[in-house]
């Protein structure tokens, strides 16, 4: 029988456990055993190898954060420790390995490839800034939560008749910003990938008030400045009615959306049959809107970054 | 100033009123006048167009239903209803027509174009029933909803060692049965587009039963049976413990998602931009991913169905 | 070290879990072994007794069901299954039973009680049906459920100019249709405590309409009659754009609201300390919003219902 | 025909849109005229008095924030402020005036009694601070939202072992914190009406490494300090794995659960029963779960708080 290892690495995204989920059942299926690797790549080095229960796997198909636990564990970046790695796993008879994780997880994923353990990608983190990927599981999610928040500070800031920031946590990437804000109905959205002009936003928001417009919503990816440091620029530019929210890590958790179960499930079958079919090198990756492998290099190379910057386009031309 | 009238018709879905909103400030942006039409096609013959004011248009970013009212009007079929309404739109000045609703009402705007007058769709219907689109606005918000309602089943058939069986409203397509059933994690899914064997159902939940799985879900599209129908059956087969629910019209309503709201704001935006083009007799869709303009007869040709059917075999595949 | 066993019985209801992690936590501090009983009384013949563990029980607070599983069990009305079920828990060493679950499950505690076996009963049910309590474990969840219902179908019903009878699932009690419909802003609220006259239900309708208003939401708790009797007899009274829906049992599952988490929490702490007190034959009750005990047969007794029928005539005095 | 004014003040609470309906529709029925006076106060002293919509007002009753605007107004302390504001109700004709909002408005509506303008208070804000009433409208939500933040927290803090402090704004009380920190399995909750203790909680948090219980969550009221200082302190007493999040207004907004639309009938309702039987100078209250009516000077008093400090004895005997 062959093992199948898995772990999750990274910063958690809802989804994860919906992608075990369907690697565990269709495994099952396959009579292919699945070992679960706890706390991403550290759990290798420690050891951390437990076997499922399939009830307990199912049950958690609705679940928020990881039954197998995750850690960020940024010493992997040395060859000796990912030698050590595959050493342990070959130790184990480990027949392969599928890493659900977002880029520096995947990037992980890349190394071992590239000293010839065989490894499969899954991207699930709520950044979507895997470059080669429309999608990650969890982003939809984190976009629901994100909104749902924008929705009930519209509420307030109607009330009051206010500005209000709204800084969206992210390493890299804007693509949580972009597609919540445009989706809260912002006003405006700072994102790293464009440059921002405080004078520029400041009298978006003075021809608001003009209008009188009953509030205004600044989604700011946090990247580009903490959401302090925004609200203090824009009171130097001469908007006095304005309020700040960070809602911190709260989009990591909750229960997966459709969205996200609907492709952490894609990803978890087809990352199986890779396996049975000893195709190993390549992050799955959604590209038009269709299941496709990408190695590992083309996968994370910042030439194929698929964030749609044409979201502030159309944002402009439908803000009020 | 040029005049372009939009209504809203056949079923409600979340997100028609993203639509709307991200039309009215598009125009407003370009110097188009927009004229509201309520209660669909019906509305053009009653003269039941108004004017829309800005403040209302946006705070209905997020709200469920339509502003603009929908009714069924099956008398629109007939081409002297379609030639009287052509008329009126005539004599009220009106420059070009959008219609937002799913495939009875994308039907009536290519009955429009037949006839000259210058019309675009705007595919908005939670039953995702346009063939050449891969998502219809309202859809995404619709399969939240019902999967949000199979949790909750989940619970009480896990508490209660049950089989339930939950029906899906939808006129033609099983789409929304097939997404909710691989999130809501169904065992079993039954949609129009495929045959479904009653003894293999009932042999599925058997062999669930016997490795003591705590509850089975059937998701039935209604089209098919009703929910009793099918439950009698699965009694005949020897199936005891099962019950049913027909969530009936309540995936209808609710706060758009995000993905409906942002796909709802690049086909309003869009929607103006051919307009002021000049382009119409399409409709709007997504394919691979992209928006895109399909005309209508291609639109709605059977043989274009992007039903994704192999979404039965993935849940095959990965449930327990 | 005492050994204290818990169940839950009957329907499952949001925020039993709750309970039993409260119960388990305080107990574990107080050094009481918890035995959990699965399948509510059945367990008890069956001999289902098992030990908790307190990561599970503690991961549970916001878990839908029961993790002790339940079971409808109509044969513990019978004398001698009751002295069976007190005989296998004196041979389990059992000091002493909580029975979690609604007014089926409190009158078998009762009649434990009467058998002189030391019970405590703990009121959870989404039915509100125990008469002694204010308010019982799982029935604001359900309302919350409800009233999401009720406001998606408000969404439609004002889209297309509809009235829509919306059938309450609920053995015994109007409580759960009452809630619902006041908070839901229901036209009109039909429960068994109280008759309902069709003239008069299809008079305010019709006064709806005349008045231009766009909807018309009819909750009725299922006891009266079915949601297609009272649609078909609305029809009668010449009511014409008119639809239903049956919510079925998903207002039963779902993450317990804060409220009955508080008192789920209550409850349980409290529970234990009746234990600890030997203070048995009791169902705890909220009175005046105040945690008591009352002795079974009181708590169960139906002149102490405290179902608020004013909320008819406040619902009348507010409705549009 | 008589005129009763209607304002909402200060911070807006979900629900106050469904006292205003109650209001409004209970009115019609007798025969009474509302005026709504838009931004608080400050309204009456700038003459923003507007009628109201029946549609709008209907359409609102689950709508987040208020749709008569509000605002903070500390000039409104000022006695000739008041006087003119009496000056100004009295040319428009008020009969008598209804106050929505928390402890500060309230403090407002008292000082219009004491100068013999018929005020009526109605205790809405989600900070529950108004020491004679057991609930607020707007309360319940806030605890909702704050709870299903505490949710998704979990699940992270469950997937990276880790512990969160969670800060929960509030002006005067720690109510909210007290009660979503029991209902969200917080392992200690800091308010500012108990003392706490920087080494006390860092045990705590060690004994549940110690136990490897997987997360820990401290929910904190920032009038005792800011999140930030508290992840300092603690860092300071050895605890590593620790992470912080402030949520801001976001518990604002959304719309109001079905306990505070109940109980915002309920107020609504009577307030305009009260203003018919000429009983003026109190504020609604909910003692014992009914609904009373409190002089202004007693509602307020602060030895008639009602905050139930035994939460946080309860808590420490449930919590794991």
């Amino acid at each position: 029988m062959k093992r199948l290892a898995i772990l999750t690495s990274g910063g958690d995204a809802p989804g994860m456990n919906t992608v075990i989920r369907a690697i565990f059942n269709k495994a099952s299926r396959e009579a292919v055993e699945i070992v679960g690797i706890q706390y991403g790549f550290l759990g290798i080095l420690c050891k951390n190898f437990v076997s499922l229960e399939a009830e307990k796997v199912n049950d958690a198909i609705a679940a928020g954060g990881t039954i197998l636990y995750s850690s960020r564990f940024p010493e992997f970046i040395e060859e000796n420790v990912q030698l050590e790695a595959i050493q342990i796993l070959r130790e184990e008879n480990i027949d392969g390995l599928i890493v659900i994780g977002g880029k520096g997880s995947q990037e992980g994923a890349a190394a071992l490839t590239r000293l010839d353990f065989p490894t499969i990608g899954v991207p699930a983190t709520i950044d979507n800034d895997i470059p080669a990927t429309e999608t990650t599981v969890g982003f939809d999610t984190a976009v629901n939560t994100i909104v749902t928040a924008l929705d009930k500070t519209r509420d307030t800031a109607n009330s009051h008749v206010r500005t209000f920031v709204i800084e969206i946590k992210g390493r890299r990437s804007g693509d949580l910003a972009l597609w919540a804000g445009v989706a809260g109905g912002a006003d405006f959205i700072v994102i790293p990938e464009q440059t921002a002009n405080m004078t520029q936003i400041a009298d978006k928001i003075k021809h608001s008030i003009e209008r009188k417009k009953k509030h205004c919503l600044i989604v700011l990816a946090e990247k580009v400045m903490s959401a302090s440091e925004l609200t203090t620029r824009l009171k130097e530019e001469g908007i006095l009615h304005i309020r700040q929210i960070a809602l911190g890590h709260v989009p990591r958790g909750g229960t997966p959306s459709p969205f996200d179960r609907v492709w952490a499930s894609k990803f978890g079958s087809a990352a199986v049959q890779f396996f049975l079919n000893e195709q190993f090198g390549c992050c799955l990756c959604v590209q038009q809107n269709q299941l496709v492998a990408v190695p590992f290099e083309e996968a994370l190379a910042k030439q194929n970054n698929r964030i749609d910057l044409s979201l502030t386009l159309l944002n402009a031309s439908i803000s009020y």
